[in-house]
């Protein structure tokens, strides 16, 4: 809510006089504010106990051509991720990590999702979010991005392109679902296909953690 | 499933006439495997859809000194992590990252939580799982580990730490909840209090995407 404030995208707010008055600073913030009740509440919100008070926003995402046209260093890619949750936590994790952009390619979850939106904790008002086609490879690299596929099978390990110092290049990070993977058109038109090192007895991370991994050691050598 | 077998530790395998067909491997290396109907089996799981097969396994956890006197080298401890999803993707993270013990502190879940189970995705049966109170630094410092305790709010950043090769040692990291973060008895004893750096808008990483980092700065460390 916070975030949608300072962000200058929320158009009206609403909620019950007791959530108004606990909340006093951010009715000031908006460009309106009603009070309505808990039944009505109950019909604007997902949440099984919602928080009193609920703010509608302006859709925030950018076309891919406005997001690349500024120069971004890291972007991340959702390529076909129906799970919110998981696309909101990397959403989270890029804006962490600095990212510039987050993808949300083809039949990936609609980023307004509410458990997507609850899942970013504010991120999505903090970097550009892009909606697109699976088809993105060649404009991220015609902007100057590397492609970098990631996938359990991946041919090149992070460690590796740590060690020849790939990263420190601007660079687009792309994931897959943890069921299914990218689509294989996407890994064979992206640069490279990368693993990230399993060290141990586990088959895989979970899409959260190896997304953060992947990120962090690029936010790392961009330094 | 498949891992507890390879581990050892199921003492008895229950299934429906349809599923012990389909894993006929997997009952043949069992000590025992007996049919059983639908309605047994909704008693015997706690998912909605159970996939027809169940497991009764000894308990595999040990005590810490049994894990520490195998002289770990990298250690993940989650110090009253209630969620059962969270400890167990932390579990499974640590697996990937090489680290040989898990230790569950305090009034942390319990790691026979089916929740956690499922989430740790076998890595239970990989590493030592350890249950014990909170108080464990003195016990793996004694043992040689370095004691890195995270926090939104620690005065070490990781990439000081990776800077100044910090990270070579044999270490454990200790993540607390989310929503609360660590006892501050715990913080304080700890060697460090470790950020991970944020480097975008976002307040903070999710627990999963926290440890992620964490854990893999060191395996890389340890290389």
């Amino acid at each position: 809510m916070r975030e949608a404030l300072a962000a200058g995208v929320v158009l009206e707010l609403f909620g019950t006089g007791d959530a108004l008055t606990r909340h006093g600073d951010l009715a000031l913030l908006a460009p309106s504010a009603s009070e309505i009740d808990d039944e009505a509440l109950a019909a604007l919100t997902e949440t099984v106990q919602p928080q009193g008070i609920v703010a509608v926003c302006e859709q925030v995402d950018v076309t891919l051509s406005a997001a690349l046209a500024k120069g971004p260093r890291l972007v991340a890619v959702v390529a076909e991720i129906r799970d919110p949750g998981n696309a909101g936590t990397v959403l989270r994790t890029a804006d962490a990590a600095g990212a510039d952009a987050v993808i949300f390619a083809g039949d990936a979850v609609d980023p307004y999702n509410g458990k997507c939106v609850r899942a970013s904790a504010g991120s999505l008002f903090h970097v550009d979010v892009v909606r697109t086609g699976l088809d993105i490879v060649d404009e991220l690299r015609n902007f100057g991005l590397q492609t970098l596929a990631t996938s359990g099978y991946g041919s090149d390990d992070l460690d590796s392109l740590l060690d020849e110092g790939a990263l420190t290049a601007p660079t687009a990070w792309i994931f897959g679902s943890e069921a299914h993977g990218l689509p294989q058109d996407l890994l064979d038109s992206a640069d490279r296909r990368v693993r990230v090192p399993i060290y141990g007895g586990a088959e895989s991370l979970n899409l959260a953690a190896a997304a953060a991994v992947c990120l962090y050691a690029s936010a790392r050598a961009h330094r």
